[in-house]
């Protein structure tokens, strides 16, 4: 009845997988390697119910009350302190995946180039698709300069087509769903090809902080303040379910986000930004990262080990260095989609990477989330997924 | 720097007056009958601790994770029992304004028509231009078949330049700005215009529930559930910073909006969810609002009164049955926008009502809130307003 009532951008829509898979299966009635859930352990109930008593007490019914499209000067003056920038250069916004959502609004007509790691984030690359952006898909290679002239290669291709690329987007740090982190010397040579040809970079940081061995590598917003949005979330390191993070960037960039926001929702959820700047301020934030840190830490170790000892040989990861994913390459000709419905069926589920590829490769690849579960359940999972691998392969 | 980088859209963004006063005042500093705010008298502290309290008790680490997407189950069956229809066709949104923005991107490509009343809300003509929509309003005739009439022409028009009328948005409760409602045989009239030259109504309700006299008037959803998409806040009855809203509508077209709202936040705020569910179905949402209504009742009382006992000759103003506003006009000539500053500069402000005119009508109207208030400022301020006016008109 409907189906000529929508928008050419509704033509586009394509429905996350990953969310298909929550809508058909209970996540804790099975092993679920799939999803991106934070651990409920590392949800500090005590804390949180603290401060929320505590906000109510210090802002009364200012914490109800509709608030700045920016967000609440608490919040935004504590991840500015957080973060080293000033203030004016903080939008908060209503979930990082807001954050993605707008840039994309507020830079990409139809047919714009976004350049993107292969695999990528699904969720941007929902939005993207969702835009009608043309999406170009880099695999990532350790030689620098062979990784450089890939992208090279592919800007002027699209240069070539009489097109336009408006920006890079680029999980730096334990990357959702690889879990691989860009170098130093990477980040830089990237933020030297925006310079060259004039386009932005959209840096998605929301595992940045959840590190578990190595040294922080710097930000690509530091690299070029002016040239990159950098983007951030309370959800793995606070809890998701208060949909808030930031964006960080040239307050003539964020002006546009700004308005943007105004028409998009007006403001985001006031008290919800209230406790998590008296979360952030009080210090309980960094403890409670502490715990969730070594928690993640101990999951992670535990799934290196138990995939050496049990997957079939042919099988191989990514050994991340933090965030909440690792990446498995199967044989090539496995196919994780078709091989999905089996492990389902069996009790098992992950994410095929398949997916998180804006040009269709990696249909040999899948993502394995590691944070969710608990240690028992990730070894009982581990092993489930190795045997039904092992009949596979 | 950044001036070709932008989206042909982001072109179109304009700033909201409202949200500009905001930011150049403190509305509490002033005599403010500008802005929407519900009075924060009206947000019930005390309950909303205890409600917080027994969500974080009964759902614990559930009420911090990820959720669904058409929001949590609780909620959205608390919204589908309260409003007699069935809960596949609720969807959650994060603020009212959302369902506005996101219906406009499941419909409407650039170009093509939203019809709308003139004067209507400022926050979904900002969401209409910002989709570069082509916006044409229709002011409100007294005779139902002049009012019927005005619309025919005005689609007439549209069809003769071969464009598409996609949706009429349309507040049938005390509107914002006028505070005016639709009676029933406008609505019906209103949709038999949908239905004749198909297509969609987006109704939004969030003012509903604040009447202060009359009888209810069925939503125009009821008249034909498969075509209004009908919208609604718990800001004007609950708290606005929870940002909560919902929209009820066909289950095809909330698949668009489900798939799109994925992209754009993946859910909206879990614990924030989970306490509204629990105020709802508590019976402290209702208990609130027969408070709330009897508040704002005595307001709108209080400045009816004022309007008539100080307001010079030559001045005119809606008398609503509800909501949070009314709407004086002045006579012919007189410049609200230009004569702002002056009401600034002496401590007044209100919102000048051009702003609310698609078609650059209304210059000699403005918008005056008279919820935000306590009634003593009410007073000091109509007195003022009006002593301000005499001396201009």
């Amino acid at each position: 009845m409907y189906d000529n009532m929508f928008s050419e951008d509704a033509g586009s829509f394509f429905r996350s997988p990953v969310r298909e898979i929550f809508k058909r299966v209970d996540l804790n009635a099975i092993y679920s390697f799939a999803g991106g859930y934070p651990s409920a352990e590392t949800f500090p109930l005590e804390d949180i119910r603290r401060t929320m008593s505590e906000v109510i007490e210090k802002y009364g019914s200012k914490a109800f009350q509709y608030g700045a499209t920016q967000g609440v000067p608490e919040l935004r003056q504590a991840v500015a302190k957080r973060y080293g920038v000033p203030v004016e250069r903080v939008q908060i916004t209503s979930s990082s995946q807001q954050g993605i959502d707008v840039c994309t609004r507020v830079l990409v007509n139809p047919g714009d180039v976004i350049l993107t790691s292969s695999p990528s984030y699904l969720g941007a690359l929902q939005s993207f698709r969702s835009y009608r952006a043309d999406i170009r898909g880099v695999a990532h290679i350790s030689d620098l300069e062979a990784f450089k002239e890939a992208y090279e290669e592919v800007i002027a291709q699209v240069k070539a087509e009489g097109k336009v690329v408006k920006f890079l987007y680029m999980i730096p740090d334990f990357q959702n769903p690889s879990g691989e982190s860009l170098t130093l010397e990477e980040r830089r040579m990237l933020v030297g090809l925006a310079q060259k040809h004039d386009f932005l970079i959209v840096e998605d940081s929301p595992y940045r902080e959840l590190r578990y061995e190595g040294e922080h590598v710097p930000v690509m917003y530091s690299i070029d303040p002016d040239r990159v949005i950098h983007l951030g979330s309370f959800s793995k390191i606070f809890a998701p379910g208060f949909r808030l993070g930031w964006a960080i960037a040239h307050p003539e960039i964020l002006d546009k986000i700004y308005v943007c926001k105004q028409s998009l929702d007006l403001c985001p959820p006031i008290f919800d930004q209230y406790v998590a700047a008296e979360f952030l301020e009080s210090g309980r934030l960094d403890e409670n990262l502490v715990r969730s840190i070594a928690l993640y830490k101990g999951k992670r170790d535990l799934l290196l080990g138990l995939l050496e000892r049990h997957m079939p040989a042919g099988v191989r990861w990514t050994r991340p260095e933090g965030g909440l994913f690792l990446f498995l390459t199967l044989p090539e000709g496995f196919e994780a989609v078709k091989f999905y419905d089996k492990a389902l069926d069996a009790g098992v589920a992950y994410v095929a990477g398949e997916f998180f590829h804006p040009d269709g490769n990696g249909k040999n690849t899948m993502r394995l989330n590691f944070s969710f579960m608990s240690e028992d359940r990730i070894a009982e999972g581990v092993k489930l997924l190795a045997e039904l691998l092992g009949k596979e392969i």
